[in-house]
């Protein structure tokens, strides 16, 4: 089948001046003149974990997984440029899966002029795995990192958190053009997308610059659906749980310096609201500050791949 | 867990003055300004499937899943440069997995001057999926592609053939140096790796070329390993057989034009032998050449994913 799924493949993928070998050799070839700097991430999805194919339409888990890639390029401020799909698929019904996965994927690929450059299609008798793996162009502007933040940088997300899992982790919009806005128009110290729960992934940052990050609890821009899930959940666990450790938001965590940071919520120059949630501190670890200043530690809960 | 082994793959990566930002960020960074040009190329392989983990070494695991992709870059003549490795593990002793899969990949990506840019590690309770994506700088002599030969010139290929389930299939060696001394020193109309047969390859590259291939097959340089399957299955399929359709060999098929085959031959500049198995013709298909020339159509047979 890998022959006739290929030949469909080949006629919907648009042709592009830098792809000078597409599908049907060993390899792709890409002109990267104009790209001497270039950013590589791979983001592997699997049904049960990070979609249910038996619940969804399989575009939405098509979409999502070139999306969350997509992501990786918005959090190091990087242009899409090119990427490889790898699927293993289960054999029943398998031919027609890959059909729609690329379905939920080209428009994506399109709207952010990425060039699907190749890919690999497998069979086997386990539930399917989409493995991505996109090249970005990082711009004049550099590319934004993690280890950049210092002490006193204020902590800046975009959008708002929580309860991804009633919807929105399938249908998100990765922040690609407004990481590459920001980038272009304000001095950032560093940044990265929001896919494991904000407290984890700001902890992360927070460890990369080997600083702390201190966070006002009451100012953590909380979605809808955060509160919709903790009244659903009837658990305990409060919207703002949801907001500080659901993942798979994909939203932007930025470091900023406070002038800056002031300039940029004055201007708000996106379509999604930026929220100022707290500073960047000298001293390691995760930290909730009190409307008086006092900080007291907090827990950095949120999505890990559990490996024994 | 991703925590504890990203930390131990950190400590094992070495430093590479192209790799500008390495693993600990959202993505990599590269300096691609001395490749203008790269090849992309992925491969994904799964437990039960490429290798049966419960009967080997997990370290061949990762060295064939890493090698496999290398020959893709052998095929293209393109000088390996960085690659990022995808894996989804079962959550048992899935960490020891994950560090002996790169046990296997590491020496070989030493060996290839190959920087491991980054990768993404994940857990299920299904079997274990390596998914590898490379980039390869394409030298001052072109990529190899598969769209080039024409009537008249000859197919020559690397090595000898057949069996690789053997053994072979795990610990070949991808035809990494030998593509890009054969590119740089010979003209070659096209060329590919045999990954899932010789016959079933073969036919692609002629495909692709808008031509068809001639097959001597007295010519055809068949493995001891293909005589000793042969033997062992005693089900009536010869070392020929093996030869022509059991794939996994990873040596190189190329187009070369009379005169340019004949030096080729005659030089002999490897340290694998190269042998001429035939002609491309310009009747599309497969075929057979007879001492007295009589061509016969030959089937086409080799590995492929099932999908229905």
């Amino acid at each position: 089948m890998e022959r006739e799924f290929i030949h469909w493949l080949r006629e919907r993928l648009p042709a592009h001046p830098l792809l000078r070998l597409g599908l049907g050799d060993d390899a792709a070839v890409l002109d990267m003149a104009d790209s001497p700097q270039c950013v590589i991430t791979v983001d592997m999805l699997t049904d049960g974990v990070d979609f249910i194919l038996s619940e969804i339409d399989a575009r939405r888990a098509g979409r999502k997984a070139l999306a969350a890639n997509l992501s990786d390029l918005a959090a190091m401020a990087a242009r899409p440029l090119a990427g490889v799909v790898a699927l293993c698929l289960p054999k029943n019904n398998g031919l027609q899966l890959a059909v729609e996965l690329y379905e939920g994927m080209l428009p994506l690929a399109e709207k952010y002029d990425l060039i699907i450059a190749g890919g690999d299609t497998n069979s086997w008798d386990s539930p399917a795995v989409i493995s991505i793996t996109l090249l970005g162009a990082v711009t004049e502007h550099g590319p934004l990192r993690r280890g950049g933040a210092r002490p006193g940088d204020r902590i800046i997300v975009t959008g708002s958190l929580g309860g991804s899992i009633l919807g929105r982790h399938l249908d998100f919009e990765p922040r690609v053009f407004e990481a590459l806005k920001l980038n272009a128009d304000y001095r950032l110290q560093a940044g990265m997308d929001v896919s494991d729960g904000l407290s984890l992934d700001l902890t992360r940052l927070a460890e990369e610059s080997g600083v702390g990050a201190a966070l006002e609890l009451d100012r953590v821009p909380m979605a809808d659906d955060a509160r919709r899930l903790a009244e659903q959940l009837a658990d305990g666990s409060t919207a703002l749980d949801h907001a500080l450790s659901d993942g798979e938001d994909f939203e932007l965590i930025l470091a900023v310096e406070p002038d800056e940071a002031r300039r940029l919520l004055a201007e708000q120059p996106l379509d999604v609201p930026l929220t100022d949630i707290g500073e960047f501190v000298a001293e390691p670890g995760l930290w909730r500050i009190d409307a008086n200043g006092t900080r007291t530690a907090l827990a950095s809960r949120g999505w890990e791949h559990e490996l024994k």
